[in-house]
């Protein structure tokens, strides 16, 4: 049997021990997986992004890799645990929204309530779930534990309430959702809400005019706005061997418009 | 045999090679070992921070882990370098108190000074010895390597001068020893320090009373402090859905005040 | 066989999901790979830096380690892909001198232009040649594959353009060209640069002199500067218990000039 993989995107941040608790315990039960940091830089309690960083990496991650995701600002609570089975892939974590993007793109299959606290630590706290609950779950499925036995089936998995762009014939109103490190923004305009017939765009933000859409960075000058699909398949801005965010001074929330460029 | 697992614990940050320097090592002897990073963002120096966040992770870490620890003020000098045996896990570092708090949790069966320089690289510098001395010593005891040939026994470990809380029968005065990446201070005060007919408590810290310890963060109103007793057993404060270092403007050696309730 | 080793250094950061891709693709085609990070906090774009960090490390990689690099400006534009085999090493990355430096100490044996299709992602973008190209190139080469299967034989590879130290009879005049976490000040002095003859040193920097070359950090007092040569062989200022950088504001570009002790 392939060594299972077990991939983890938090918003532990490095600097404490907390993510290395959480592999510490998946080791402990599952000693031959493989684990994955996926990023464990999410702002702190930021549901929106962490599930902007799942979408762009799930279609990446290798056959039968177990999700573990904890961006979690109702530990403790009564909010649910969750384990979700989607394609090869299996989701772990709190329902909150945090998978629901990822979900979108690999519709789930089948779904439970982690219930059965004998998969999880034998002493459960209430302030460190990611650790006593998520964590020995997805080991226990990554050596071959069968989802159903984890808890009762789950229906009704929170939405994300992700702002959508406002689209009409003339035009694509949305916003900017994420800033990556290299300051490009990242908007809540996907390339299949771009109509077919609109051959070439202008991407209108902060008061500048990017004509067209570029095939990559570096097809525009040094200094320069372009605006593309990236990686995930959302159009971004970015500034050529710059930061956008920097140039424009631009963030989340910042808004985007997006024409049809006339005569293309 | 089951794959070994090393754990590392260090101040030298993500942002040169030296982390890498340390794996490429350790993978260099031991090419089945599984790498676990227990955190690199300790201070520079701060040895106390180091055990600390050891101290939190030790009791999740796999059967045999080898834990690499270097927060090494002295490198170069004459501080020993040492090798601790405590239960199934195997400490290697600098004796300089980086072990200590985990030490008291896993009381230690053998310890060696590290000596036998044929387990170090060939190349043995003065300014890098976690790559050249620690790191390879970790990969040749996951690979069976027996304690004893390391070197000869070591007596005298150097203890950790962490402040300690004082207790009386109306109060524990403690302070706050660790501030953790959500703001969440983290005291010197162990829930085994609380006498147990203090049925509850009240805690004082910036002028702030928190009556109660609570279950959890989400326990209290967003926005609230609350104590708890957190992942190590400490007496942690917090601020539910926020930063309690941030809202009291409080840090490491911020005094706290431990109360039994009255009539509790 | 022994399980591959692949080792990443990029300019990626870790806040977004772009390393967690990379090693996402390869293990989609390597399961058995053991990932090695070196560093993902080269700044961003900066060629030099991941160049160096690259160089300090490369010494201690495990035998037959597949090195995918990514610091690269041009991507998506017409710049090479390359496959360089040296010694037992193999790297992979864009042909833009980021690997100069490590080649000079394992001189490259074959070159190949990355050029064949079929081992790069089905679907490749623009803006992200690391995941859809390196990524899955260095993970073949890992299981087997042999470079001449990745494209044709490259000549003529990039330098990188790395400011090379003056010298005279009666000095070396160099320059910082990297400063560490620690605040140590790495210079562009090798240690096999000073004349053999020179048998101790004085090192100027911002004004200040230190008179002869430690053998270690803590050979000098706390508090003062000392001069040696580091984990790389490279000329480096520290300050014991301090850092060089904020104690001299220092920085990349500041000059350092070194001259044999009169009598020594």
């Amino acid at each position: 049997m392939a060594r299972p993989v077990i991939a983890l995107l938090t918003d532990f941040g490095l600097q404490d021990h907390y993510v290395g608790a959480l592999k510490a315990v998946i080791l402990s039960i599952a000693r031959d997986a493989t684990l994955l940091d996926i990023t464990h830089d999410i702002p702190p309690q930021d549901i929106v992004s962490g599930a902007l960083e799942l979408e762009a990496v799930v279609a990446y991650l290798p056959k039968g890799t177990v999700v573990v995701g904890v961006v979690d600002p109702g530990v403790g609570t009564d909010r649910r645990g969750i384990v979700v089975q989607a394609g090869t892939l299996t989701f772990v974590g709190p329902d909150n929204g945090l998978f629901a993007l990822a979900l979108r793109r690999h519709p789930a299959a089948r779904a439970v309530e982690l219930g059965a606290s004998r998969f999880a630590l034998p002493a459960v706290g209430h302030t460190f779930e990611g650790r006593d609950r998520f964590a020995p779950a997805a080991a226990w499925l990554a050596t071959g534990t069968d989802l159903a036995e984890l808890g009762p089936p789950a229906a009704g998995l929170l939405d994300l309430p992700i702002p959508q762009p406002v689209v009409s014939a003339a035009a694509i109103t949305g916003e900017v959702v994420r800033v990556d490190r290299f300051g490009n923004l990242i908007t809540n305009v996907l390339r299949a809400t771009v109509p077919a017939a609109w051959r070439d765009c202008s991407v209108d933000v902060c008061g500048r005019r990017v004509d067209g859409v570029a095939g990559t960075y570096a097809d525009a000058p040094v200094g320069s706005l372009c605006a593309l699909f990236g990686s995930a398949d959302r159009l971004e801005i970015a500034v050529t061997g710059g930061s956008a965010a920097g140039v424009l001074g631009a963030g989340r929330g910042t808004p985007v418009q997006v024409r049809p460029v006339v005569g293309a």
